[in-house]
């Protein structure tokens, strides 16, 4: 049997943790992320009246991203499982730019803040919209994913300028 | 780059969101809900004889009802993902009219209630059944699946009649 | 160590497997199935004018519908893994008399039938029917869930009569 | 009980459904995609001298992003499950720029294509680059999420220009 | 915009990645695995006599394997997606010695081998054993888990010794 | 319809539950788990020699205890979902047994403890390792999986001999 002495320590530094927030209060934590998707004018107007094939592009992208916020602690490998209180997703559009401003809000009571889970449904409504038009349009683009607000915990409130 | 008036807001009512629990109050809350499932006679006497090939019937609609019940939050898109801590199902039959009663009741202390893990649970557990014994019966019919008493919360205590 | 022979084995009969389809064909299979959902007329007025709080109720049943029917085999224990190909899922309804007809179609070219998907598919959208209305209507109740229609596999094609 | 007659269909047009790909062929899919994502110099740094305390980045990127590729399926909802045969994960930085390009190239021989899975995979390693470092730096931005290859299917390869 | 020459590439060797599966074959696989679980005398009688206040200890462990195995894909980071056609397990006990012996069998038509999943599937059948029992015994220890047979595939049969 | 009398009730004893911990009270809980892994000499010098063809096992076996922990209670039936608040996994290894050591610490803030989430820390790590290296040797082991320490809730502290 090999003994406490015979062994080596493998990675001392650098090594992958999911921190410890045991001593973190559990506090009304809220955040918001956007992202800016890009789309062929055609794609947007398709998407605008209703005349996408696979159905509903707004609605099909609000329930992924409310459901991935949720799932972002079993994606985002280092996350804390926490329990959001609230998640709302919105859009707003620019037919003639062929852009979708997405935008979400985040919120728990819990010992660490919602930046991921808000960052992951931004992404999530995104990539929805791209799959439901990508039969249509193959050089649509998702940028600008940002953390735009956030409040709560010891680091404090965070507004984008 | 697109300014802030140029954009045009999607969907002002009727869009899909996780509504903001943030304000409620953990407390305890418990849910019970019911299904009936109704078999052939021979197929439910399969059952309570230990004849289905597939194993146990009641043994493993006990877990997935169980384990269903705990996933409710990532099926259910706008369910609040929540601790449940106490889930158990209970099952009545009917040999001679080739019925089984489901029941569950579900516990939390959450700002939510856990109506939906309930019905997932009892839900669960009859798709469990039929799964099992569809190889004998495709006439199986699950069914009354309801509410059948909650208590916790603002809305306080409700027995169904 | 114990040798083989001390060893006694566990539950020879009524033990638990997941059946073995190595030998059955990849064909395409096709299953249908129904659920009825029983709401209160005002809950279905709601439901139809659109004036449900959580938001577009059928959108987000049909999605739920489609999502949960893809991870049937998660949450049902035997059940294999399978690749879906097409999923559908349709409502009707009967305003004066409180009811929603939910019907599912599932297709794979698998090993194994679908029947269960099909199942999967119209309860997970009636229960986030009940779950976007239970804050009006909490004597809900959904009901009659069948299979309807399958065909492929040795068992040949089934219709509900 | 209501009969068919009575009963009104909701939604004929533009109603959610996961496409009918039975009758594709199942053939060599591979596709490929790119984000690029920006952080401040000393992030950037931070991240190549291995000094992030939440560990190892670009592994932990890597390990995400082919994670969340194999589980596309079940967070955009339209997809459908697939089968992978490769997923890989490449990153390229500019220091002095503080840009990350992140590369990733997916496979399948199935009867739908990849696209999603590639732009989720470096999606998901983008936003777990942006978890670890997120203590040291909030105006991180992720951009340019866009497909840059396809090959196998009806519709052909496709190159981005 | 940062052009190509100005990029460095990251971590040529040793970096992370899911092997490339797409020109291996389709064919029958079957894996094979083992572990051995010790638990104190009164321990593995109270199981064996159906006194384990959480319930029927080895229908748990069973159906714990089976659906841990199919889930083989999203826990082991490298893993292929494949479609299980098999699984079974198995459990053998030596009561004086206060050893069960847990045995796994999964099988596949796919392009890579079931190893994997028939490991968990005895580690999970254990690890379910454990949480049952562990109120009565924190002296239990899982050990062996090994795999004992595989078939199929380019590296052809091989079997313990 | 079948009135109350006429059912039976089904299992009485012995029957699956999610032990009810509602009345327990939330307080820091912690647990620590081990494994020892045994494999070829050659294949644990690839190991610590970053010689493996699918790249860095250490880091890629950590991630996997850390994601693992956060999903038990979705694989083991009957515990309860919890929020870990920190997870850790070390390696130490004896390069000329061919050994590696796995060891785990989990923390909770909850009604119950986190034994279990510490024991499908190490396992899933193991588990990695072994997929990683299973080209290389089909010999290795994992044993000795055992818990090593507990902390909070009524029944104490636990510390292995």
């Amino acid at each position: 049997m090999t003994t406490e002495r015979q062994l080596t320590h493998i990675d001392d530094e650098g090594r992958l943790r999911m921190v410890d927030v045991s001593e973190k209060d559990s506090t009304e934590r809220i955040a918001r992320a956007r992202a800016r998707m890009r789309l062929s004018e055609p794609t947007l107007a398709a998407v605008l009246d209703g005349k996408v094939p696979k159905g509903n592009v707004f609605e099909a992208a609000r329930l992924a991203g409310i459901m991935g916020a949720k799932r972002t602690w079993e994606l985002i490998p280092l996350c804390h499982p926490i329990r959001l209180t609230a998640v709302a997703i919105d859009f707003h559009v620019d037919r003639s730019a062929g852009m979708i401003l997405i935008e979400a809000e985040v919120k728990t009571c819990d010992r660490t803040g919602v930046e991921m889970e808000a960052l992951m449904a931004v992404t999530q409504a995104g990539l929805t919209i791209y799959d439901m038009c990508k039969a249509m349009d193959r050089e649509m683009c998702i940028g600008d994913i940002e953390l735009t607000f956030k409040s709560g915990g010891r680091s404090g409130t965070y507004s984008r300028a």
